[in-house]
């Protein structure tokens, strides 16, 4: 039975410390549950002050059972834990569940207990589960020590940093009649076992065909993404993230703790380790059942087969939205549909039958055929009200729609493409809907969840198609960079000079504008001699002032000696009156850039991801607009092209109103040299080139700024 | 019985024509439906060749029925609806529902068909519902001609340009024992009564207390906004719109041949006409659910209780997105909650009980009645397992949970706050869940959707808030501006040249930079005398060019008179050397803006709502950022405040990055002014002035285009 990296949660022997005759206990209901499931292990109540409890021999110690137990349910209060989990590790008892309340989550005196409770576990051995966790369940084994009603046995795996959430998907998942579960684990307060620990086992877990999981917040952020990685090439993991705005993230950590970083960071992180992230947790069960029966979906070219105009509408809106196309079908499927149809079908992309399976509801699966045998189509989205044409028009029909509904699980099977079905009467599970279900079609009562699944399968199929990629070590920094950084660290500064951060962009070979600082008369006239008569852009380089503009410390468009020299003087003087004491190392001149798109090309250090690119538009703006796209460090130029081709607004790329085209690979490699810099350099905290503006047949970085860590 | 403008849809005798003895026809359905749900009216069935059908005496024709029919039902086929709605005509039948498809909807002889049915019942005085209708049903006198199954009666109306949408909200609405519906209305093609009568109709019917629609596209959208600006005041209507993307404009073509205009355009027309739009198909019932049993939310400030902090942390995440507010509770507040919840309850907003109500279900509701006691707490979200304590925990809590339910239902009245439930336990229907639904909480199984219907809610009450305004008359167009477009119009131009525009503009008292129009050498010597020596932005005016960066007709920063005539000279010669014979009228000179935010303000005229403000971040990516608003015209001071208000990116306007804060009030005057301009002259096709960069004491007009109608 045993299977996955911890063999504890499918236990041979188990045992209740803190058990009870109560029956608002905790400790009476793991017991009574144990026993009405039919748990077919050992079961041993802990409890000193009884003998017998709800039938079972009761001991008073775990030292006076007889047998081994694997498993332990610990009910006590969380004083009580420390001295349980080390009477834990004498007699040798593999993991522990933790249910307290009361630990790190509640203050210092809380943090000291789990602090002692995890030495415990340490010097003894033991695995702990929480503290502070709803419980678990391992339905192939029936043990249930989490108390949730009903549940349903099946390959869904859910680990969860909300009992609630859990005992929300148990609970939906009990009543659509879809989805059933392996094993569920309530993380808690992570002391000791983690996500990623976790989400190891149920990666190796036999009974584990998909994975769901609700996190706030990541102790392990990194070795989550690593095992994630690992994970998901073998079975789909579907994540929803509490925290994604400031209210939520606010309540997140009043509930757990949890220090959220950016939100589009860590989605992005975690997409690009192959975990599908859900943002809605009603869409985590729609969209866990969908991946755990269907895997692989060739490309993201859907066809839409519907009963009735206004729900063709409404999925083709949904699937629109969500990035999936809508190919038109191939003269010889429209012919074929068209012999089965009426007149009055809509022959297209989305079909709609219109009035043709009214009384022959047969048709929709024949229809279903016809689409699937189209090269351009892979996958399909049926909408409408399969299922219910008995109950709409007549009951002479049921027979008839029930062998369709067996017809189109075998569709699965003959064409090796995804169907996703979405029936208004979904819920009243008509026989055809429940034949349909039993081989293996996804179903859903809303269009919006259904094409949401479908989507989670498009994106899952793709990263599973890309290529594994070891990222290469970081390169040994040159000498010229590293000369760049003691300077900095001799002057105890926190950024680097913009002359400075232009010289280590140079020194990875990433193409930098023509720049001069320029100190004084006779440098201002080399470096116009230098540029030539083109307008000039001069800034303040002082490692006092960060904020440039603000300060007066920018002109842009002067041109000719005389004019440069006398903007140079006015903005030394202009600074200087606003910051009275400023250390002014020079001004440093730039030919004005051409026309081209403003983009942002930055790094910065996430809170739990670490280091991660930022590219999108750039500019004054760019907080406010955020149409900016993330990547975890490091990336290559295939990945960072990825990131360019992820930016919503594609079109400003490729040549808008008049603006040049964008080159992609000249960008990618930007990108990545970027990636190199900063992997090179931990001491870089922030990395800023904005504008990077991209002209027809350059790339010219208007601003370097790079902050060291502190 | 009968309420609203169409009595005939609440009839005391109906006319069932191609009433049929064959199981699968409408015509037999309708009868056994109408006979099934005790249809209190004469029922009379048509048919020449039978004399009973389901033992109702049948008659041959609408002449040979003794008594007066009101309405009928048109079950036959295409070709014969002509001549049946002339006898309906001579019969004084009042209103006829055509069910048969082949209309309009299917090409050159369809549409031949229904302006001859039209005709006919222009001559006969009978209103027509369809054809290609689903049918329609009126749940208060068990009138059901559609043929839905399980109908609850109750107060929901809709109106919809699909009967599966319809089905889809009937089903749900009878499974999930909530909503109970008054009259739905399948419009078809709307021949001749349309989606503004079937409002009104609504709005005006007793029984109906909110109202919900599903549109492609409107065939009059302009009264249906003056309808519905009517209707909303006195009840909520809740409208999902199809065609949201291309996509699904696409597949809306085909169903019912819709061509829909820019969605954000409807949307926002919708809006502010009162009408409540959801994004989602499946969120159309919750949403009118909610509207129909809460009227007023006094604000934005709601609190959430949750039990489980991961449900706490979802419901924040999910309200915060939305845009409500979930302020700090007061010290009483937090004081009272303290005495009635453990040490482990978090005691912020959200409110998590924690392990305070597993023993005791009264808590939940004794804390939302300290928490709706609060006055900075204008509603409330309850989201947990609420209703499911028995079932999770033990059968002896069963009662002492029924009687919170009461409880809830209670404080609705007490304190006239809003509140919303969300429950794990929603779909099981336990007894405390159908008290509190009995007295009127809406209950939802998705905490997504209960904070999506409270943020209607909101927005509702902020509508029904709002002053009622009176649009003022058009202007009399200026002399001055009447001989700008007389002197485009016999030039046979089809836009006005850019000296133009600003006059224009400035006859309607709109503030614009200054400018000159340099022709010669002497004029450019005028101009840089006036202008001084800042530097100017130089554009070519020809009536052949549109897009001037595209033909080398800019020059910017150009400063003196030598340089100025020199780039004077080089660009007209740059334009002329790719458009040969073009007309140059002269060179716009003006002097180059400050730095400001780039904004645009521009009309265009929606293919269905007319003439549309639009109000945004400016510059050259306009179209890919889409980060506009739109508000149709007219629009006064306020409604120009509201619609710069409702712009996404607000800190944009607010003085981020060292921008200048822009002067929303100078802003909204501008805005006003060409709203009354465009109103003035509907020649005007297209206005664009982008950008107005709006500085810290002005906003600078630095491109206009004015499209003339073609």
């Amino acid at each position: 039975m045993a299977s996955g990296f911890l063999p504890f949660l499918a236990p041979r022997a188990v045992a209740v410390i803190g058990a009870s005759n109560e029956p608002t206990k905790r400790g009476y209901r793991a017991l009574q549950t144990l026993a009405k499931d039919g748990f077919a292990g050992d079961i041993y109540p802990i409890n000193p002050r009884a003998a017998e409890i709800q039938g079972l021999r009761a001991y008073p110690d775990l030292a006076s059972v007889p047998g081994p137990i694997d498993l332990a349910l610990v009910c006590t209060a969380a004083r009580t834990v420390p001295e349980i989990i080390e009477q834990c590790g004498r007699k040798g008892v593999a993991g522990a569940i933790v249910l307290a309340l009361g630990f790190g989550e509640s203050g210092a005196e809380g943090r000291e207990l789990e602090a002692r409770t995890l030495e415990a576990a340490r010097r003894g051995n033991v695995r702990v589960i929480g503290p502070n966790t709803s419980g678990i369940f391992n339905a192939h084994c029936a043990l249930n020590l989490v108390g949730f009603a009903d549940l349903r046995k099946g390959g869904i795996g859910i680990v969860s940093q909300s009992g609630n959430v859990a005992l929300a998907l148990a609970t939906e998942g009990a009543l659509a009649g879809h989805a059933g579960f392996s094993t569920y684990i309530g993380v808690g307060n992570e002391s000791d076992l983690r996500f990623h620990d976790y989400l190891a086992h149920l990666g190796a877990d036999a009974h584990t065909t998909a994975i769901a999981m609700y996190v706030e917040g990541f102790k392990e952020p990194l070795r989550f993404l690593e095992t994630a990685a690992e994970v998901a090439w073998r079975k789909p993991v579907v994540l929803c993230k509490g925290g994604r705005t400031t209210t939520g993230q606010q309540a997140a950590r009043s509930h757990t703790g949890s220090l959220a970083g950016d939100y589009a960071v860590a989605k992005a992180c975690l997409r690009s380790a192959g975990v599908v992230v859900v943002e809605r947790s009603d869409a985590l069960l729609p969209v866990v059942e969908c991946l755990s029966l269907l895997r692989e979906m060739r490309s993201r070219r859907v066809a839409i087969l519907a009963d009735g105009g206004g729900h063709a509408t409404i999925a083709a809106d949904a699937l629109g939205a969500l990035g999936l196309q809508l190919p038109e079908l191939a003269p010889a499927t429209r012919e074929r549909l068209a012999a089965v149809l009426t007149p009055q079908a809509v022959i297209a992309n989305p079909v709609d039958v219109a009035n043709s399976a009214d009384s022959a509801p047969g048709v929709i699966a024949e229809c279903a055929d016809i689409i699937l045998a189209d090269p351009a189509i892979d996958a399909l989205l049926v909408v409408g009200m399969f299922g219910g044409y008995a109950l709409r028009f007549s009951e002479t029909l049921a027979a008839a729609e029930a062998t369709a509904g067996t017809r189109f699980a075998a569709l699965l099977g003959e064409h090796g493409k995804p169907i996703v079905m979405h029936s208004i009467f979904a819920p009243r599970k008509p026989e055809a809907l429940e034949h349909a279900r039993a081989g293996g079609i996804p179903l859903h009562g809303s269009i919006e969840m259904a094409a949401l699944a479908l989507s989670a399968l498009a994106e899952y199929s793709e990263w599973r198609r890309r290529p594994r990629r070891v990222p290469a070590a970081p390169r040994t920094p040159p000498e010229r960079a590293q000369r760049i950084f003691e300077t900095a660290r001799a002057e105890s500064r926190r950024a680097l000079l913009e002359p400075e951060a232009l010289d280590l962009l140079d020194a990875y070979g990433i193409a930098t504008p023509p720049h001069a600082l320029v100190r004084n008369e006779a440098e201002t006239l080399a470096a116009v001699e230098r540029f030539g008569a083109v307008p000039l852009a001069l800034k303040i380089v002082s490692p006092d002032i960060l904020h440039k503009t603000e300060v007066g410390g920018v002109r842009l468009g002067v041109r000719g000696a005389t004019e440069v020299e006398a903007a140079r003087v006015a903005l030394r003087a202009a600074v200087r009156q606003k910051v009275p004491r400023v250390d002014i190392r020079g001004v440093l001149a730039t030919p004005m850039a051409g026309r081209g798109v403003e983009l942002i090309v930055g790094v910065t250090r996430d809170r739990q991801f670490g280091p991660v690119m930022m590219f999108g538009l750039g500019g004054t703006l760019v907080e406010s607009l955020r149409e900016v796209a993330f990547h975890r460090l490091p990336l290559d130029r295939e990945e960072a092209l990825e990131l360019v081709a992820s930016l919503r607004t594609q079109e400003v790329l490729d040549g808008t109103r008049g603006l040049p085209v964008v080159d992609r690979v000249r960008l990618a490699a930007l990108i990545a040299g970027v990636s190199d810099l900063c992997l090179a350099h931990p001491e870089i905290a922030e990395l800023d080139l904005n504008p990077v503006v991209a002209g027809a047949d350059a790339l010219a970085i208007l601003d370097a700024r790079i902050v060291l860590v502190g």
